[in-house]
């Protein structure tokens, strides 16, 4: 007998944007952990939560040189370039390949904040660099990851969370990451359909799984747009249903980040939602997944 | 007999970027004015100065008829479209055919505070609208405008200030003007040559005029890149040779603003210093040029 899921976030099934209520928790469990009540809140009201300068230049300065390490690495289906440089890293995936990340992701102010939020243990859904060139950087159109995570990989539901680690200094002009504020109270489903192979491109520019623009019209009259600004080992967690983009680096400043995503290991991917074939597992781990140690 | 200018600072004659000090005063007068001593000692030191609020409600609402005025009008050399999209208008220029502009850029609060700047009579050099749109609203490279108005227009001396008043809001994230602070004291010449009617290309996709990259790091090392934020009705002087630039705009929030520089009457125009004709007088004015009243 085959179990089949209700598709509870359709989304590029052919028809208009539309904007339906969330149906999940935010928060999906009570237990204590690294976060306080008042951080908690914060996370359930905005979708977000800044940690600023989280963690020490020592564990900054050991995922720096595992960035290099990485990034000098043979190609793969871990690297991505930029959209019309392909001589230009955009993103590395897979961090838990280096000893820096992998300790970094358990560590209990990321993974314990992690499980606190999704109330249960929690895997490595997705890892990945974002490198944000000076001058040259291309941003991020806005997106809702669950949305592609969901269609795409086969993502029940909205219990996941990212976090993002500021390697390099985040300022307000060097393309940091945009997060609408209360935007994960809504699922915007996309218009379109998922082309086969789509992450192939998607990666470099994304083209399906992005809003039409009175949706996020919509949603920005809601919630502020804030920037995600800091120096280097502040973290911002946000949830994986909030609407967040970026801009261009146009400065001389660089900027790094690494992402985590924390799945909760009751919330493991089933068959894509609206793809004929699942991605990756470089992009979406499937199957074996091991929970992060507590 | 004919008199001819030294070129005092020599751009694009075809040889790398070179940087060089500042060869001309900062504040060119010492009588009193609009601006506080605190005042013009941050636009001394930064090279701009911001006045949060100083236009009330109804200039502004007045300034944004005006623009919808002239955004609407016919067809002619004074609008230009977006790079890549023709029926996207990015900019309108001679502001002075509206009523309301032409009120405004009289104005003590601005005329007098150039007047004050320059020390001597100003006359408006050049005028512009820019929109920004939302979602597709593109920004500007990283350039000093008087390294275009000396080799494209022949302006003589780094003697006028653009005056840039926000019509809209400016947050840090709706791809505000970038400003590197203390860039004034640098003149930054730029590598190639002007190509004919530049200006039929450069006004919506700027090449040449354009520091490198070194330069550009070079000139952040040493000063904080700054973003002009405020509400409508704030406005931004900035001395004609401070490097800014600005990202593209990626939120659902457009901008409008409205440029006025003013030029020292003792500093008008003469043949380009590095261009075969000079631009046409709706992007620099020459001949006959009128004093803004006092």
């Amino acid at each position: 007998m085959t179990t089949t899921l209700e598709d509870r976030h359709p989304s590029r099934t052919g028809g208009e944007s539309e904007i339906t209520e969330r149906r999940d928790p935010v928060r999906w469990g009570s237990d204590p952990g690294p976060l306080s009540p008042e951080q908690l809140a914060a996370y359930e009201r905005d979708g977000f939560l800044i940690l600023p300068d989280l963690l020490g230049p020592d564990a900054v300065d050991a995922c720096l040189a595992a960035t290099r390490d990485l990034s000098r690495s043979d190609d793969g289906p871990g690297l991505v370039a930029e959209p019309g440089a392909d001589d230009e890293l955009r993103s590395v995936f897979e961090l838990g390949r280096h000893p820096a990340f992998a300790s970094l992701m358990a560590m209990d102010v990321l993974a314990g904040a992690a499980r606190q939020l999704l109330g249960s243990d929690v895997y490595i859904h997705q890892s990945r660099l974002n490198l944000k060139r000076a001058f040259t950087g291309r941003g991020f159109p806005w997106h809702s990851d669950f949305e592609t995570w969901h269609v795409e990989d086969g993502m029940p539901a909205m219990r996941a969370v990212s976090c993002s680690v500021a390697l390099t200094d985040n300022h307000t002009t060097n393309g940091p990451l945009l997060l609408i504020a209360g935007s994960h109270r809504w699922f915007v489903s996309c218009p379109g359909q998922t082309p086969d192979d789509h992450h192939l491109q998607s990666l470099r520019r994304q083209e399906y799984g992005v809003p039409d623009h009175d949706s996020l019209r919509w949603l920005a009259a809601r919630g502020e747009i804030r920037p995600f600004t800091g120096a280097a080992g502040s973290v911002a967690f946000f949830e994986c249903n909030t609407m967040h983009g970026s801009a261009d680096n146009i400065t001389p400043t660089p900027r790094a980040s690494a992402f985590f995503v924390y799945n909760s290991i009751d919330n493991q991917l089933v068959e894509p939602f609206g793809a004929a074939q699942p991605r990756p597992t470089h992009l979406a781990a499937r199957g074996d997944v091991r929970s992060v140690a507590s």
